[in-house]
Formats: C-alpha cells, sequence, structure tokens
C-alpha cells in the first residue's frame, strides 16, 4: 500500500497571543478545507508535545476531531520536539494497515507566551527526570558540553557554527512563513547575548507559537483529491538516549536509507552544534559539513532558528515545508526541480529521530 | 494480517510513593520477560494520561525504550483516561500495516501521590478549555448532573446505582491485582461522603498508581513466542464530543460490532452512573441494566471503582484482564470457558471511547 501527502497548510510561526491551542490547530487546518471536503479524513492525529503544561489541556485531538465535525479516532501523539514525526509516522502505519485511507495531521504548540525561565523548565521535562530534571539542569547546559566536545574534537573556533544562523536568516528572510525573517551578520550572531557558554543565542532555536496540517492518504484517495499528491517512501524512527559526542539516532535513520538520494533536507537544528552533528551523519565531512551550506538545500524555511521553533508542532512544518518544496508551492526559497525530499524530526538533543522520505 | 495479544502482564493497582512512573512501566515489563527474551518488539508504545503534569515529564516512550535496552520506534500516546485503549489501537495499527512484528504497549500513570484539590485540577484538563476548565469546572459536577439527569429520566432512586459499588467491591475483593480488596455494604455507600450531590464517594473511582503491559504480534511471531494467543478481532474508535445524557461514542462503537457476543466486558466505570449508561449501550433494558449485574460478567476486575483507576493505564489494564480471562491466568473471579471478551477504554466522561475485541 502506498501512502501520499495530498495537501499540507501552515500558519505562519509568529507569537499569538490571543489564540490558544485549539485555535491555532483549527486554523491550520482551514488551509485543507477544499481536499477535506472532498474526502472526510478517517482518523485525526495532533502533535503536541507541551500542551499539558503550557495550556493545561489533555485530550486535545478529541476535542480538535469535535472542533472540526469529526467524530473519527482521533489521538495526541507525545514525544516532545518529535512529536511531529512521530504523529506523520503513525498516520503513515494507518493509512498502510487499511484502517484508515486518510489521515488529517495536526501539529499545534504555543511556547511564545511565556517567560524564558519557565519554558526552560517545561522543556527540562525531556531530560532524564532523577539525574537532570530535579536537579535543575536545562537542555542548553547539554548542548554547550556537546558543543565544548564537538569544538575539541574536530579544532573548531566558535566561528564555525555562526555558519549556521547566517544562513538559516537568509533562507527565512524568504519564507512567507517564518517567524524572523530578517537576515543577520556574523558579527551580530558571535556577540549575541551568552546563553551558556560558548552556546550564544543566535545558536539556539527559537522559540514561537505555530500550528500546521498535512493531509496523508493512501494512493486511492490521493489521486482523487489531488493532481500533486507527495508519495511518502519511507518513515524510519530510532530512539537511542542521550548522547554528548554523537547523534545515534540520526545514524540509525540515515543508515536505513543510504540509498535515497534527496535533493533538499529539512532538519531539527535545535542548536547550531546539533544542526552541524546532522549535517555529519547526512554524509559531509565530519566537522566540517557546516562550510558545505551553499553546496546543499538544507532547511530553506530557515529552520527552528529562524523559521521558529513550535516544540512538537515543528516535524509537521517540516513535513508541510517538503510537500510545497516537491509540489513548487513554497513561498520561500525554492529548489529548483526537487524530486525528493528528506525530512528529520527529532526531540531537543536528539535521543529520537523520525526521517520522512518524499518523492513526487 | 490477523493480530494478537501474546503477553500481559500488571503491578497491583496501589499507592507506590517511592517509584517513578518509568521504575513502574519497567517493573510491568518484568512480567513480560520471558516472551520479549525470545523476540525484542519492534516498537514502542507508552499509554499515559497526565505525566506531564504528575510527574513534569514528557518524552517518556523514548525513556522507556531506553530503559529497557531498545532503540525502537518509541510513542507516547495520551488520550486522557483513553489513552490505553488509543495506545492498543495504535499498536494494531502498527502490526497491521507491517510495520512492526510485535509492539510492546505499556500503560503507567500515577494518581496517588496528589490530594484531592490538586488531582482534580488535573483531572479537569480533560474538559472544554474555555467553558470549563478555565471556570474552575470538575469533571464530577458534570457526573452529578448526568446522574440526576438519569434518575430523572428513567424515575430512579439514589439507591439504585449502589448496585455498581456493591458488585465492583465484592469482585475486587477476589483480584490480586486490585487496590480496594474488600467487599462493602450497600448501607456504606448509600451514606458515603457527598462529592457533589447526588454523587458520593462509592460513585467515582478510585484514584491510585498503576502500570500494564501487553504485547500485540502479527499471527507469525504469536505462533512462534505464545501457546495461548488472543486474536484481536477488531479495534473500534469513535470521539463525539460531551453530551450529558448519552454516551454517543459507546453508541457508535457498540453499533460496529453487533455481531461479536461476548462472554464478559470490562468497562471504564468512571462514575456509577457512567458505567450504569455503558451497560444500556451494551443492549440491556435501559434505566434498568445496574439490576442484571448478576447475570451479566462485567468487570469482574473490580472495575476502576475498586480495581482502582490508574488514569491513562486503565486500558491496558482491561485488555490484560480480558487476556488473562481469555487464558485462564486471571488472578480473580474467573468467567468459565469464556471465548470472547470486550474492553472499553474511555475517557472520563465518554467523549471518547475505544473498543477492542478479543478471543481464543
Amino acid at each position: 500500500m502506498d501512502v501520499f501527502v495530498t495537501g499540507a497548510s501552515m500558519l505562519k510561526v509568529d507569537k499569538y497571543y490571543e489564540n490558544g491551542l485549539l485555535d491555532l490547530a483549527v486554523a491550520s487546518v482551514s488551509g485543507l478545507e477544499d481536499l477535506l471536503s472532498e474526502k472526510r479524513p478517517d482518523a485525526l492525529i495532533l502533535a503536541s508535545g507541551y500542551g499539558e503544561s503550557t495550556e493545561e489541556q489533555v485530550q486535545l485531538a478529541g476535542k480538535l476531531s469535535n472542533a472540526l465535525g469529526y467524530s473519527v479516532p482521533a489521538i495526541r501523539v507525545e514525544n516532545g520536539d518529535a512529536s511531529g514525526g512521530s504523529a506523520v509516522f503513525s498516520a503513515y502505519s494507518l493509512v498502510k494497515s487499511g484502517l484508515a485511507k486518510s489521515v488529517l495531521v495536526v501539529g499545534v504548540e504555543k511556547l511564545a507566551d511565556f517567560p524564558a525561565s519557565q519554558l526552560n523548565e517545561i522543556i527540562a521535562r525531556n531530560l532524564d527526570e532523577e539525574f537532570s530534571y530535579r536537579a535543575g539542569v536545562v537542555p542548553q547546559a547539554y548542548a554547550a558540553i556537546m558543543m565544548k566536545l564537538y569544538m575539541k574534537r574536530y579544532n573548531l573556533p566558535r566561528e564555525y557554527f555562526s555558519e549556521w544562523p547566517y544562513h538559516m536568516h537568509r533562507y527565512a528572510a524568504e519564507n512567507n512563513y517564518a517567524f524572523l525573517r530578517f537576515p543577520v551578520e556574523k558579527d551580530t550572531i558571535l556577540e549575541s547575548q551568552v546563553i551558556s557558554d560558548p552556546l550564544r543565542l543566535f545558536d539556539t532555536a527559537a522559540r514561537a507559537d505555530g500550528a500546521s496540517a498535512v493531509l496523508i492518504s493512501s494512493d486511492e484517495v490521493a489521486r482523487k483529491v489531488s493532481e500533486t499528491p507527495v508519495k511518502i517512501e519511507g518513515v524510519r524512527f530510532s530512539s537511542t538516549g542521550m548522547n554528548l559526542r554523537e547523534l545515534l539516532s540520526v545514524r540509525d535513520v540515515m543508515n536505513e536509507m543510504r540509498d535515497f538520494r534527496p535533493d533538499f533536507y529539512e532538519v531539527h537544528d535545535s542548536y547550531s552544534v546539533i544542526a552541524a552533528m546532522i549535517l555529519d551523519e547526512l554524509g559531509l565531512e565530519r566537522g566540517k559539513s557546516l562550510y558545505s551550506l551553499d553546496d546543499l538545500a538544507v532547511n530553506y524555511s530557515g529552520g527552528l532558528k529562524a523559521r521558529g521553533y513550535p516544540g512538537g508542532a515543528t516535524g509537521i512544518y517540516q513535513v508541510a515545508e517538503g510537500f510545497m518544496q516537491l509540489t513548487e508551492s513554497f513561498k520561500g526559497r525554492r529548489v529548483n526541480g526537487a524530486r525528493k525530499g528528506l525530512i528529520i524530526s527529532m526531540d531537543e538533543l536528539g535521543t529520537t529521530a523520525v526521517s520522512v522520505a518524499l518523492s513526487r
């Protein structure tokens, strides 16, 4: 059974102080109205990492299904920031099993309403409870250690990592849906606020609100409702536990798709060092991969850095962006003649990775 | 592709003040050690409704996978109290799609560590955010209204509902894994503390800690690892939104399985009035169904009332109990010669229902 992405929709990543999770989710689905009126979905998967903490809401999937006028199976999938990829995996499984012909997958998160200290606490819930969270460690501290280890291992200066935010902001400036739509100079990056030495503000993701929706369908439905369906060639999933020196989860999923040669990538750049480590796993020269950014189409969205980081909804944005690239409808920098794209959805520190291979 | 439950394990529902969610989850899986050593699972689904609020933990599925030494796809499914049934639905889909041959499904929840006021707030997150949760309404208030409406509609006295806790406690007294292992007199029930008039303490579920695990496998794996596999005849899923007079979600799933004639049921008796309404949907005479409890094998576990109510793990307990009944390994009241059982996993007020039909 072949499985397709038949439509995609997203809200601009932004601050939506006046809208709740359900409002944003409903708004993101409205972009698929035409498709959904042709074929109502048989199931709904909601990706949200932190709604229970940020908005005191559980059972949000059922509430969304109800708000949309459906009474279909509705499930929230939570895997921290990897919720998006995990939701796509679940939807892929539902279509492949024949239990559903068309699954509406919605990612939603609100991270803009909170002061950094409160959000740090919420995001820290991703960490091991006993040894990290209860000890008051936040993920930025681990990212800083990863960065130090990486700099030492490859004998790199701090400047090396500026390549990432520099490129991401250039791309985001062209993306209508991006949060931070402006380019930055390398000096600005180097002089930005220290978060946890050597990690600076521009090495981190831009926390924001967002919602995005994709429709995942069987070939039968795809042929009926879409002139430009995008095939899901495969979904790979690995959860390896934390490792400060290697992104084993990304290595796992990449090993399983060595034969897939994508024209572009959307990856989870939670920190610039993590972006570098992901690029290393894509087969570029380790410790030098950030110098290849001009030769490779990576994160033309602007990435978490500048398109913005809407928590567990990020993976749905990535898949939507991949769909739009392949159907030449992306409102930002395009990859000319792209036939294949690879999405890597991850949690913040790379303990879990989900890859989604798309082709048209 | 036929799908089977090949093993089940559970902890006694209880208060585990010294153990966290991960500890309990790991402990529940240890009961499946022999099975898992024969065939490692290809995926892990974790059902937990409130871990983000009660223990400040996200990404618990990946952490559990890691703690067990796996690096397989690991996903948490959250649907409030219906998380258990939703997780079984997800696992069923993974096996049916061929993406996994064997899926470990673990339910875990900790509700015993909290004073009632705090837990009321957490459970209230199931309600509509704008009109209920932010207004300070707790689910017990809605349950009380449902009870009043039901009493008026069928012209019933308060005593009618005592049938439910009376039977549940009798059953739980025989169940080694139950939380409240003692019978109660009807007078005790009638005179118990008023929670929200006419709802009394014995009309509500016994909040507790618990963890349970089931292994869901393809026929190929089932034949290999189990001498007593239990077939999943089907999983039905409906999410309808709240309705104080009718359990439309349960009606939906029952309508879809009219031909399945179970020898026993395990249903989600969050309140005695909800138990009555579920029984009404099973085809018994409406407004009189609680008088049929001696003629019907319902909740020999003791139900949420007396086996105890471990939040989103409840559905996994139910499936485990169903498996144990059918394989004659249940350590409690048995259903003689049972060949078929029906599980109804629900959220607290019946907006979502998932039915799992089991046979051997």
